[in-house]
């Protein structure tokens, strides 16, 4: 299984960690031994919306050959969606069996046209940024609409990593990544 | 206010990011707006415990002059307490008027020594590693213990992050950054 982090100038860096954290563990833990993922980006840094650096691993490559894509929010998103190169190259991902986003990366998402006809969601207060772009705007922590899965903000990123993982392994390796994590909620 | 994020390679990224989401956004959100952060490490780059890489703001400098000092855990911490020379940086940081840790980051607070006669918490899984650090290792998810706060694993990041916030400002900032990060839970 292949799966990139798409990430970008101005996201929101626990949007991107929050999902990659559990998913990770999917492999560390042995539930997936031949997962492979990247850090996708456009750029060879990357720096979040308060200026942490990160270093991709793929630069300026094809979103394509991956099983999974998962796209955060942040605040750059609402001008993302106008940039055409970035959108196009989100775009390349169209063959990937799971188009995935977190808080205001579903604007990015829409904006590649990959939630037409769906019902998706995101941060509360991208709600109206977001009906253009998809069938119908929900207020539910996590959308699933079989190819396409949307998450609430930011934090939601955790419990969206999670559903992943059940999804994915099933619900025992959710629970056994959850209590590693820590992590004290379940949906 | 300055805080430094200490990294390292073999750390947890989720450690790092719960927290520093919700610090971060002491500033963004205009409630310390001369919130200084740096993200500090011994290298010039930060490989966590899968691969995942970051790029440092402050490489090999004292912890000198920082408000609050927060560490994270990762795999890597049950070694790194034997690193005389990593253990003497972050004792450079003992002026700090607050240190703070997250999962066992303990660990390597406690081998700083920076833990004695204090009451602390860890990884639960970690617990028996950080006895000899502390007086008494406690199944809280948050332990303040005035100028040490020691939390619990990976996931407890956030529930620390918010608790900072709120100490440092007040619930009403708590509250405010909690909705902003879409955080449905609340200690």
């Amino acid at each position: 299984m292949k799966v990139a982090f798409v990430i970008y100038d101005g996201m929101t860096a626990l949007d991107f960690i929050g999902v990659y954290d559990p998913i990770a563990r999917l492999k560390t833990m042995g539930f997936i031994p031949d997962l492979e993922w990247q850090v996708c980006a456009c750029s060879h840094e990357v720096r979040d919306g308060t200026g942490l650096c990160f270093v991709p691993t793929k630069v300026g490559e094809p979103l394509e050959d991956y099983d999974m894509i998962i796209v955060p929010g942040g605040v750059s998103a609402r001008t993302l969606i106008d940039d055409v190169q970035f959108i196009d190259w989100i775009r390349t991902a169209r063959s990937s069996s799971i188009k995935v986003s977190v808080c205001t990366g579903a604007l990015l998402l829409g904006a590649a046209d990959f939630l037409r006809g769906k019902r998706a969601t995101t941060h509360p207060k991208a709600f109206e940024d977001l009906r253009g772009f998809c069938r119908s705007v929900v207020s539910e922590r996590i959308v699933d609409e079989g190819e396409v899965i949307t998450a609430g903000g930011v934090a939601a990123s955790i419990d969206l990593g999670l559903y992943l993982c059940e999804r994915i392994v099933g619900p025992e390796a959710r629970e056994q990544i959850r209590q590693q994590m820590d992590y004290r909620w379940s949906d």
